[in-house]
């Protein structure tokens, strides 16, 4: 390794974490390969999230943008459901009557949590089967893909307790998944969408039989961590970046973005590889 | 009542009004509960518009921004038939050679009125059977939920009067409706779309039944009626404002958005049914 | 004609040209009646695209901004297949190791042909059978409209070949086409979608028999092109003006966009058709 070499490392040592070890205290959290589960663990309540979950779930996922080990995470829900959204007893009770910068130091809590899902580079699949709601609804939506089950029940219910559909970003996101008039319904009702509905609306990307569903969204994890994760990164970035650019701006931005993927060597592995008709062995650099 | 209350209700007393008295001019208006009826009714024509029902139309939906007793608003056409656009005789034959200041003033007008549809807070639901054409497709397209019947035909015809596409935002929100390969083909060829393409495509949210449509998109209406309405005028007020928003913006105006939401005594009520185990009774406050 | 007639002939004499008798140099090019057919041409490596094709066809799209006698494109391959991507041996091979200028110069260049091809006014029909993957795709995805076949193949494989999914704008512009989900998985996976799944999510308008594909674009193109040429330029200049507006600027910019059309003699000579009950033969003026 030259200096060079070295200095740089030293440089970015802060832009480098492991995550393998990481100890979660109020989720599942494993890493196998280089794809981490997250697994929301309180089945008797349908993995409800709490105000400790939503606030360890956002400093992951800031830790993620970091990480050297993880280059996919599978979100999915201990049991036989997703997430039922914020604890009635634990979120909701004590949000009545709170001073109102303490209700919005909540409602950026929740919101930054989806901005560090969109920030990090690893692309994130739910898989998602039973309950799915509110809160939990909004973590399937933040994620880049999911799996479902045809018994999955989705339901943004946020009316349901007297509040608005505009929760963490569900407003502006569901409508480019689902179309502005489906999501229309969904945040004004808060009716359940079933794995079926959500399938041809192009909200999940497969529907799966239950016992299939997490080795599924892992294989599909597991391939993407197997590619050219810093270019996975790009393309997420990109999604994230042209979001309200013009076309002409966006082609611009991707001119520029594809560039820098041509200067990777995994570009390089990938000509090889063809050339030798093998299969590339991309390493994310 | 407090000193400082009446002062509030003098404050706001240019901001409420009531409207169920209105007597409409140029179609049929009726308010049931708090579910406001708007009838496009000269069925002898398919329920074309006019320059006078335009301006009227334009004229209540501003009016329903400052509705205190109107939550909800259907909006259909009498006999079979939706609407079939802007009346041939009455407008199209006016326009032909007006000077520029003058049809600008036209399309101003027009434009208008789908402004004000997505300025009141109310949900508004089509109600679409038979011909809904023209204009009468952007009256469909501006409203918040649609419902149809198999037999509804949809199409933005301009193109076959020597038009454009744009009309009245039709290029902006079709395609966030029903993706932008669909409302291309639309909007360039002017072809009817089928009640089972507009709901496979997402532009209907349910097909009924002819005799069930108009009590079925009411039952929808008096549902939402009967929910934190104020919520509601804020999930559509965000619907809207976040159109053109990043994702990190959205997220921070909702978070606001749902913090005052949080501030409602409706978020209170759901709470104090849920621990009581009943069914909220909300207010809209 | 008059004399000012003649000066504004003077005038505009740069921004009219006649592409009829256009000899493609790396591609097909043929002109009936007011359509163009554009045959990507090396059938036996499934019509590849090249350097030389990539900037002959950004050149040639351009100067359809000024053709007055071309007023719609269908863009096909010939075979089996519709288009392959950058030519692995005459792209791919070379782009390796290219200082980075060079590398931002091919990306650019890439990005024009999809800017030339959004910007010039005439309606392009894709008309994909077989392998439509890499560039092939995003020509696809440029186009205004699509048919297809139910064999046919599209894959937006860049991540193959060690790069992200943000190539020529498909992070922009897909997601809108067919969700952002759904655009995810194919830029995330680069897995191929069928006719089938491209129909039903809106990427395909319609599918057809092979030997009709063809057929069936021209058909559309040749509709096209009888019908109101100017309008059809304007609704797609504010199908991609208005992409990143806001809901009330893109009504007021449709308000004079349409107020332009309504003062072409297009528009009186459909109401002139109307009133003696013949079909209207538009010009384009």
């Amino acid at each position: 390794m030259t200096t060079e070499r070295s200095s740089a490392d030293a440089l970015f040592a802060g832009n480098r974490v492991t995550l393998a070890g990481y100890e979660a205290k109020h989720f599942g959290w494993s890493v196998e390969g280089r794809v981490a589960t997250i697994t929301l663990n309180r089945p008797e309540r349908k993995n409800p999230l709490t105000f400790e979950s939503y606030a360890e779930l956002r400093d992951l996922f800031r830790q993620l943008a970091y990480a050297t080990d993880v280059k996919t995470v599978v979100l999915h829900g201990a049991g036989e459901n997703f997430c039922s959204g914020g604890d009635v007893h634990d979120i909701i009770a004590p949000l009545i009557d709170l001073p109102m910068p303490e209700l919005l130091m909540f409602t950026r809590m929740t919101g930054d949590l989806v901005k560090a899902m969109r920030h990090c580079p690893q692309p994130i699949i739910a898989a998602v089967d039973g309950v799915c709601a509110g809160a939990g609804a909004i973590l399937a939506m933040a994620s880049d893909m999911r799996y479902a089950t045809a018994r999955s029940k989705l339901a943004f219910l946020f009316t349901r307790v007297g509040l608005a559909g505009c929760d963490m970003g569900a407003c502006a996101i569901l409508p480019r998944i689902i179309g502005q008039g489906r999501a229309a319904e969904l945040l004004y009702t808060g009716r359940s969408a079933s794995g079926e509905e959500g399938h041809a609306w192009g909200f999940y990307n497969r529907l799966c039989e239950p016992q299939a569903l997490l080795p599924e969204a892992r294989k599909l994890a597991a391939e993407l961590a197997a590619g050219p994760t810093f270019a996975h990164g790009i393309t997420k970035t990109m999604l994230h970046q042209e979001w309200t650019m013009s076309i002409d701006e966006a082609i611009e931005s991707e001119a520029q973005a594809q560039a820098i993927c041509m200067a990777t060597r995994d570009f390089g592995r990938a000509y090889e590889a063809f050339a030798a008709k093998t299969r590339p062995v991309f390493k994310g650099d």
